[in-house]
């Protein structure tokens, strides 16, 4: 693996960063493709939304978007993570607002999945560990991550690729790690993240090839039992791109139907436009 | 400030730490008096809570001991935090069970307050920022702390020096870094911490404390109107002690009362005894 500590090469933070402290901080997972990041604009939009959320100070954004090119060109295909933390400050909760940000790079090869995932799906199941309600982080992806911690080390066989996360009042929300949409009746629904949840930038790509598809699109709440009447089930995210489900542990089966195919195919060569690769500065 | 990382003098941790990358961790504030670490017994056994909550591996709780008490040595008044993190893993939220945990310790000059507030009291407020129900992560003090950082920012004012966080139901929970005590009709109250927040070693001591001065004591829900008819209400952390609480903006004022003054005054001379003082192992 391959770090940068604002624009160094280090792989180390001090103790007193408030990630270490409080998780406090901000994160991306991009996919380097042909040693480029993709959608890098839409990233570092999120990111923003995510640093204005938790009262970041002004992040060098041309800076940040130079120092993940520079690395993303040191391998043709790999995960880049961005890590966005408030910095050092004194003890207690309480930030300097004038503090500036702690840029993290890290560079990895990409992982390995089985390369049968795409025609035959996969198979996922429901987590016991629940969503809590919290509009103030609901969207953003932010490092406060014990849930999902909790929720992955529900299950150990290797034959299950995805857990389904709910919220309290049992409507589903996400995956440990990707978002979800489903086919409803010919329309294609991804559930509301205003109380919880991370809202993906493949799940904005997604909307938006949908979109240019001419597909009927809902963002909205989901219960399970939508879920499990659904004719088509996928999750994203920016390194798995889409991923059919097949089957959801004691809930139902699924074919891969037309509109997850459609938008697989869509997605392999759609390139954002400079429009959308803007990014703050 | 005075650092150990596994019993190493060093500052720093690794990128792929997983309390930078997830706060996939726990921490514990202890107060250092006369160079030794108070209630250290009371902290350990809730990290032990906090580290089967989280599915830790096992720690090597002696020699955890041993760190702190020599990193206390150093100081006789001193703030001394223990971190502990699931170390470093692969990518994802997935961990190895069996990867041990990284030790963090970090030593502290005591933070100066205003001289009387064991006389006057302090002034505290009510904050916007919601505590969220999340009953898996409930009473433990995990790095998950982004809750905790949003409130302490709503104000500025050097005057307000604890903020009162409520649920979503609008019940007290504690303060920002402390937890709170009531006195309703004589009864010493303290909110019940199943849903959200963080069970205190003070609190724990001055429960202990109020039982051996015969007072009667309940751990429940506590409504705001509750807290604006109590006769006497304070805060209390492992540093501070104990805070009479003078006034709550737009809310109470309060004068320092009888219960307050008996657990305050009994709080000085109180040592755990050697059973208190018991620690996994």
């Amino acid at each position: 693996m391959n770090f940068r500590v604002n624009g160094m090469a280090r792989d180390t933070v001090p103790v007193l960063d408030r990630a270490v402290q409080y998780g406090d901080g901000l994160f991306e997972t991009l996919r380097v493709r042909d040693a480029q990041p993709e959608f890098l604009g839409r990233h570092l939009k999120r990111l923003d939304s995510g640093c204005q959320r938790l009262r970041f100070p002004a992040i060098p954004w041309p800076r940040l978007a130079h120092e993940v090119a520079e690395l993303a060109s040191q391998l043709p295909h790999a995960a880049l993570k961005i890590i966005l933390t408030r910095g050092q400050s004194g003890r207690g909760y309480r930030f300097d607002p004038q503090q500036a940000a702690t840029r993290l790079l890290a560079l990895a090869p990409l992982p390995q999945w089985p390369a049968d995932i795409p025609r035959h799906g996969i198979r996922a199941r429901l987590c016991a560990t629940r969503l809590c309600s919290q509009p103030l982080l609901a969207g953003i992806k932010h490092l406060n991550r014990l849930e999902q911690v909790l929720a992955r080390a529900e299950w150990d066989d290797p034959g299950i690729h995805e857990g389904l996360m709910l919220d309290h009042a049992g409507n589903v929300v996400e995956g440990t790690m990707s978002n979800i949409f489903l086919v409803c009746a010919g329309t294609l629904v991804t559930p509301a993240l205003t109380a919880c949840g991370v809202a993906g930038i493949m799940r904005s790509v997604i909307l938006d090839l949908a979109r240019q598809c001419n597909l009927n699109t809902e963002i909205r709440p989901v219960t399970l039992q939508q879920v499990q009447n659904s004719s088509e089930v996928f999750v994203c995210n920016s390194l798995i791109g889409i991923w059919p489900v097949n089957k959801i542990d004691g809930l139902a089966e699924y074919p891969i139907g037309r509109v997850t195919r459609t938008l697989a195919d869509a997605l392999l060569g759609y390139r954002d436009s400079d429009e959308d690769n803007w990014y703050p500065t």
